[in-house]
């Protein structure tokens, strides 16, 4: 599966059940801020060290996992409304940060 | 430009800058957190039908493309740092709301 | 029930559950950030005018003031956390956004 | 200066420059959204511990208060638009919580 067959899953699906006029950019992006959310409270009261264990709590490990799904799939929903390929989005702002944080020697 | 060469390509900066340490799961998502909130922030006062025009403003177009690359690279960050796969896990995700979202018809 | 009287309810029930040790300024602003991705979902599909109208749905109506209570409880919590007098705080920054934008006439 | 004084000078503020036809709660909950977002950028890097320590870089102290106060005034013009009293619906939600996680001993 690559991300190309994922966004066309996903354009797929919200055509079978009729929901391309809600995913609007203004609102995928309170979809995608709502899961960030959701992901966000799930490390909130550990350690960062304990963040780096969260494989060992099984509920918690669901959890993130399925959240980090949610939060992928409404930013490549978001991406797709906007009509921005989000791997060349990524690839040329790493560019502008080599520039902005160079690497020391 | 593949989503594997992006992820190699963010491990080798974040390991030319001793960045690692900082890249706990719990920082990540913070990161990402403050990111989609700076992307949220574009659209606040647009209506649902403005935010689809966004191309038509140019500093609000180069900013939404700034912040979605954001948001994207620390979101690829926190699926290294969490060694979970995010086309596997959105995959996945989707098989499930096909069971939970049944479509019409 | 002032303010005052709602900060000092917020600590005795801290203190009867010793929850003060997770109650650092990083932990409650991720606890804030979640409960605000929540409140975020509940409008997410609404356009402006339905979410003008939210009371007429009396489980969004419910969802809505909880979600809320939630936000302000972890507010008043960071800002306890803080030591920022919260009133305080945001009557200078009216104070500095009259300067930074003027009304007209 | 009180929390009522502090929402009548709010209302006056985006009277005074037209600003009240922006403020849906939809608009309002996403602004909410992107300050709670820059608020949490300031602590993603900082351990805990650090995190308890912000009064001693003075940047970051200023910077904290101020979005600090930017989170509390989209708070207050929110539940200005919803019509909820903060205060009652905090003092409610504490009442349930009390419920749900009952104090030892």
């Amino acid at each position: 599966m690559t991300l190309d067959d994922l966004n066309q899953r996903l354009r797929d699906f919200a055509a079978a059940r009729s929901w391309e006029p809600f995913h609007t950019p203004k609102n995928l992006v309170m979809a995608l801020s709502g899961e960030v959310g959701e992901l966000t409270s799930l490390f909130q009261w550990l350690t960062p060290e304990e963040s780096e264990k969260w494989r060992s709590d099984p509920e918690l490990a669901h959890n993130v996992v399925d959240e980090i799904a949610d939060v992928t799939l409404y930013l490549l929903q978001l991406a797709n409304s906007l009509g921005v390929d989000l791997i060349e989005a990524a690839n040329a702002k790493i560019d502008r940060n080599e520039h902005r944080f160079p690497a020391p020697g």
